[in-house]
């Protein structure tokens, strides 16, 4: 359940890998979401509502909802992710996707002395880099330790841990809500961490309601054309390329498996 | 699972009864909570977040949770209903509880020829009242008939359609939200058809959650003290009363019986 | 300040007409917008933010921050509108937005004896269908007087009142959801009623605040492109057609002129 | 209009002040909270609305809505802070508050060589802490020299920087928003940083509606109880005794000021 993302690279001392592990979600989501549909367009009650639904149809409620748009059934179900081997760098972007929830490891409560961190692909790929980031985080450390044996609370002297500090965070998206989330962060101009976890998170979606999320990704690769104009990446047939491949391996697989 | 609510009076033609179904939910919600709330305060990881949580453990920190007044982690479940019987004045109101997700029938697609009304006991009680109202209802349906009967399409036909008219929707609430709803329109100053329904949404997720709930209700029986002022209805320790009676019937069953 | 929809058809009795007051609005929206796109990108403090700040800056911030689409920066201003002379058939759509902020007249404290109605268009053009919809209304308006004087409440009695009764709301959106709103509720597929509506406050904001909205409109005139698939209303060339006739006319206003 | 807080400490460097500024705010406040209240309630036109409102009324709707807690027409009047030399520790709670609107400066596109950063009381009255802290920082800068030097990119090299870096931040909150911001964050068990901020926000808008904020402040100042149970600060009487005085200062003071 737990994905391992392998980087390419020799982990160094410190380094976290990050983690995401689809905790809970609405139980049949595909079918939840076709019984809120077919609720607005039909003179149908609710005890009724779920037992005439066949799979056949629940497929063609989903791909006409998701083709025209018409997202708003889609918040009827939500997915809960536990995530770790993140940085504070991620959290800090992450909780200002305001329609979702968050439980996140307090450094106000919780003791940073044998903190985690995390090293960007791009300094952990030059020697002298890597070797002036993990310096500096052992000095982190040995100043934390300073700080709380000199009799500072934990509140204040996590004021010198640094952004790369690994933190641990629970959040639930509704599947709207995580659909605009992937578009904005799958993209290759988001931060590379976040997109990175975005990534993650998409491929555990994809194996419990893969209709719903079969065109989720970028903003490219959901609507079929880039939206950041003077900004684009300039990748976008690869993007578009790479959805395709994703879809064909799938293609076999069933709805609602949970 | 379907509950119908006797009213105490004759049901006259025409009048619908209120039914609420609990369609989906989180799995296991109490234990969600727990391992948000744990995350929080705890070095613990993403994997052993669910392992080393004993039953007991989750009772102690939900009811600490829920007497510290410490909601956020209540955000991590969510809870569908499907409802029918009820007005669009009900509907109407509802739906200015934003946080929340709604799906409802429509009248815009949906014919109304056969349309169900609801009517207020004051009226159904009162034979000259509750003769004028139907009455009402059927000059109503006449209309309704001709207008189309004339080319005026379903959109604009509706324009004669009461507040009474019958109306049906799903509707999704997380944990959090759901106090607050239910803090707002279980109230004795509530309007009676929202508070009804509010009642028997609340009796729903007692079941499967009754320890999250076991406070829930008006505002004055969840925190103990009425917040309406001048406004109060003055049947605050009836309503304390009834909840201890409800607790008390509860008290032998167990948590998350999902 | 307020604008009369002229509809091209004469005016039955009890048929009210739509007014959409621009209340209030935060001071040099533009100004404020820049104000906050500018801190995100450069190291410049409190103070001289807005000091430093030439009308051709702002004029050049807005005009990238709307073509890139990089909306967050348009929450800081809002928009508050009075609005009457609206069915509750468009009060109940309308308040499905869920970020914004409502204030509607209430039916159950405000008595309805003398209720005015909106009579929609292909209602009041048809001789047969008008007839039907006014007497209906005033055998409405008899039931209501009728039931109050049985004693029944207003908040009871109001359940005959129908989808047309006249309504007022003030309400309140950010830039960033007025932008929304007008690409769902200025499209040709939108209801005529809350499309009426949406382009008068559409013409307010413009006033106030041209750059920040001149390529507001439905979706196809806002994006280029009809997000609706095969439910197109097929009308694109004349929305964008008539955007660019909107756009020349205001040409010479200047920004911000609060 | 730019609050300097002396914290009563000498400043040792690289600690840099906090200020908070009201950038924009609805204009006349209090009215149009009047306003939005009046309509619920009365049969007003949206003409009507502002001219038949005497200050007398306005005073009196505004002390009702308070005291009865019916808070949803605050919504309709925002405030918009700009914010500087505040840390990273409270930019990450701050945008934990999800109604309200955030920018803030981006460490990903302005470089950070020049960092200014926060130091807290607790290890800036203490010699050896202090000395450690800022030797820390030093160190910090050295190392974001170095990896930009070795061609790591700044939305990399980042990842070194420390919670205590100072931040600027445009905040949005509508006032009911602001009401439940100020009894979290004004609380003394709220961390000192973001209470210290949240005094300073209380104090800016008092001076532009102080009928509206004449009771915030933490919950117990708020609501006349303290809501933490065994987690109380113990200091009830003392908040209770700084809010009365704070208020008499004030009273000579009229209305809606802008």
């Amino acid at each position: 359940m737990i994905k391992r993302k392998e980087n390419g690279w020799p982990l160094p001392a410190g380094f976290y890998m990050l983690k995401v592990k689809l905790l809970r979600y609405t139980q049949q989501p595909e079918r939840t979401v076709a019984m809120a549909a077919r609720l607005c367009y039909s003179p149908v009650g609710a005890e009724e509502l779920e037992e005439k639904l066949s799979d056949e149809q629940v497929t063609k409620l989903i791909n006409k909802i998701v083709s025209l748009g018409h997202m708003s059934t889609l918040e009827h179900v939500s997915f809960t992710f536990a995530v770790e081997g993140v940085s504070r760098v991620l959290s800090h972007q992450l909780v200002r996707h305001r329609i979702a929830s968050y439980s996140q490891q307090s450094q106000r409560y919780v003791a940073e002395h044998d903190f985690q961190y995390i090293m960007p692909p791009s300094i952990a790929q030059n020697e002298a880099a890597s070797r002036c980031f993990s310096e500096l985080m052992e000095k982190v450390r040995q100043s934390y330790a300073e700080l709380t044996r000199l009799g500072v609370p934990k509140e204040d002297a996590r004021y010198v841990l640094a952004n790369a500090t690994e933190t641990k965070v629970v959040l639930t998206f509704n599947a709207r809500s995580l659909l605009n989330f992937f578009s904005l962060r799958c993209c290759l101009r988001a931060q590379w961490e976040i997109r990175q976890m975005a990534d993650l998170m998409l491929a555990e979606v994809k194996k419990v309601a893969p209709l719903l999320f079969k065109n989720a990704g970028a903003a490219c690769v959901q609507t079929g054309r880039c939206p950041e104009g003077e900004m684009t990446c300039g990748h976008f047939s690869e993007m578009i390329k790479k959805r395709l491949k994703d879809g064909k391996e799938k293609k076999d697989e069933k709805t609602d498996k949970a």
